[in-house]
């Protein structure tokens, strides 16, 4: 069983049955809550229970989905804590995609000015990404983790029987990250996980994008610089995402809006920092052929930059870009203008997308 | 002019005219949002506004009093950010009373994940108490401050002019404070203050109060131990003032409640930790010529006791009261029966009271 040491805390991997007992033993909590949704609650709730003793916790539900990740919910689970007495020395766990930990960890984080909380993440999403790094967020009128704080959890525990519980198209948006992963520090990662099963990631690739996120975040904690190339293709598809979510009846999964989002923003690293031809056709066509393509429409581009302007990473007005100089490196605080903006749409409209 | 180094920021004396403009400039901030209720707007925001470029900043408000102190109050604080596009590198004024310091703190404080923000506080009660030590909080259904998070401003500027604006009664809602700071940590200070004119409390004892608040606070920030001094009187007078604003056309303020959970918990600490009866004596003769005596009555017991139970100190259901040992002198985590509790709001609903 592995383990990664991050910031202030553990990364297990694979040791619920062998670890968690122990390890909320050890904290010595008054009581212990687990937030779910109706999903995780379905399949991966047992495993957890199993292994702890019942008389100590409690379970808080919240709705599957983007939707719960909003200050009513947060209002509601703070509701729940006080209505059942929780104190100071609580444990919150999250257990769920990166709408529950985000969440979760946003209403443990102040909820008496901060109890302890845990993440088991039960999506490929959120075990290579949102789980990693002390961000906890909800959204206000669709604009992404506008609100929230940079707290440690405890542990995370990581456990890749999950993911045999998801959709297709879930594990699909989690790959997006981990391809991410790759683009932004780690040339070879990149190229042994597009010529691997991504429909089935091996435990080996899932740890090894949990080592590429942890290593950017611990150097960089509060994202005051370098943390920010995860951010690459996060300006344009956090934009598409919340477009999506509000124009169509079938919106992109995150992993697909930042998929097109990295296409756009590889065309502006070609453009500005010197991307070589050769390595966006690469990114272009790996990403197209596993994600295929979002109707994007110049009637739209008014809203997607509005929506942009909105960016956390955004300095006195201006749009700022994280872009590769090559497949393994990228480059921050690349301000990037609304006609550039606009012309990487119109590259990403123009592709021609032959459905294999 | 006086300074006082906390944890990690600056508390500056009378020092406004001097030192703000420098202070904002030197932060290189891309601008900066004041924000005041409608009181502070017109008695303070002048004093603020003439020594600041004025094409910097934007006005944020809302109404004074205790109910502004509320996640909707927040959600508009950040709605407001959001609108005036405030990005990470943006600064937060909180001009006003502790409702406007603890509700801006956080709003700050979870904003983007944090921006930076500065307490100019207004009421006595705020320079000398709420102001200082980064507790941030909002209440939920009447409990107070149930959610915040631990976060240091980046300086506070304490003006002695603005208490020339006070009306009588939120003076002596400061006061109260003051004289806790002398009861739990400062003999000398207490009797000091205590024959000093509490209607116009000298630039001085101000100060002083400061300095007691600002020890306790640097030497234990995110109150595990020793800082739960400072919630003498708390325990007993957080479920006084809850209460009345529940019950009362003419609530407590913030200081009538503490004085008269200040006289019930000194008549625990003689139960349960030797106050010596003379200390006792002093404590309530001096509390009940100062701000007279509330209407407790037998009825109101379990009410009160229900809100007791969910103050933030309590551990496993049990409640938890910091008490004197002598004037001077207090000792934390000291769990009290519920009889304990009911017995000394007893003794402080028969001890007469001649109004002078």
């Amino acid at each position: 069983m592995k383990q990664i040491d991050s910031i202030s805390y553990p990364i297990y991997f694979n040791s619920i049955a062998e670890k968690l007992d122990k390890f909320i033993e050890d904290g010595k909590y008054s009581r212990f809550f687990i937030l779910t949704d109706e999903h995780t609650a379905l399949h991966c709730l047992p495993l957890i229970t199993d292994k702890v003793n019942p008389d100590n916790y409690d379970l808080l539900e919240v709705s599957a989905g983007e939707e719960s990740k909003t200050i009513d919910f947060c209002i509601g689970i703070w509701k729940m804590l006080i209505d059942f007495d929780a104190d100071r020395n609580s444990l919150l766990i999250n257990l769920g995609g990166g709408v529950v930990t985000d969440l979760g960890g946003f209403a443990a984080s102040t909820y008496k000015r901060g109890i302890d909380f845990i993440h088991i993440p039960t999506t490929l999403l959120s075990q290579v990404d949102a789980s990693i790094g002390g961000k906890t967020g909800i959204d206000i009128d669709n604009l992404k983790n506008i609100i929230g704080t940079f707290t440690q959890p405890k542990a995370v525990f990581i456990e890749h029987a999950f993911l045999e519980t998801l959709p297709a198209r879930q594990i699909k948006s989690g790959t997006a990250e981990m391809l991410k992963h790759g683009l932004i520090a780690d040339a070879d990662y990149w190229h042994a996980l597009k010529n691997s099963n991504l429909e089935k990631p091996e435990a080996e690739l899932v740890y090894q994008s949990a080592v590429i996120k942890n290593k950017v975040v611990t150097e960089d904690p509060s994202e005051r610089g370098q943390r920010k190339i995860l951010n690459f293709g996060h300006t344009i598809g956090h934009a598409l995402e919340s477009y999506s979510l509000d124009h169509d009846k079938n919106p992109l999964t995150h992993g697909e809006a930042i998929a097109a989002g990295m296409i756009c923003e590889a065309w502006l690293s070609h453009q500005k920092c010197d991307l070589p031809a050769a390595d966006l056709d690469e990114i272009v066509s790996t990403l197209l052929a596993i994600y295929g393509k979002y109707q994007v429409k110049e009637a739209s581009f008014v809203e997607l930059r509005n929506i942009m302007k909105k960016d956390k990473k955004n300095q006195g007005g201006k749009i700022n870009c994280s872009l590769l100089t090559k497949i393994g490196d990228c480059r921050i605080d690349n301000i990037c203008t609304d006609d550039e903006l606009c012309d990487s749409l119109r590259y990403y409209a123009q592709l021609e997308y032959a459905r294999v």
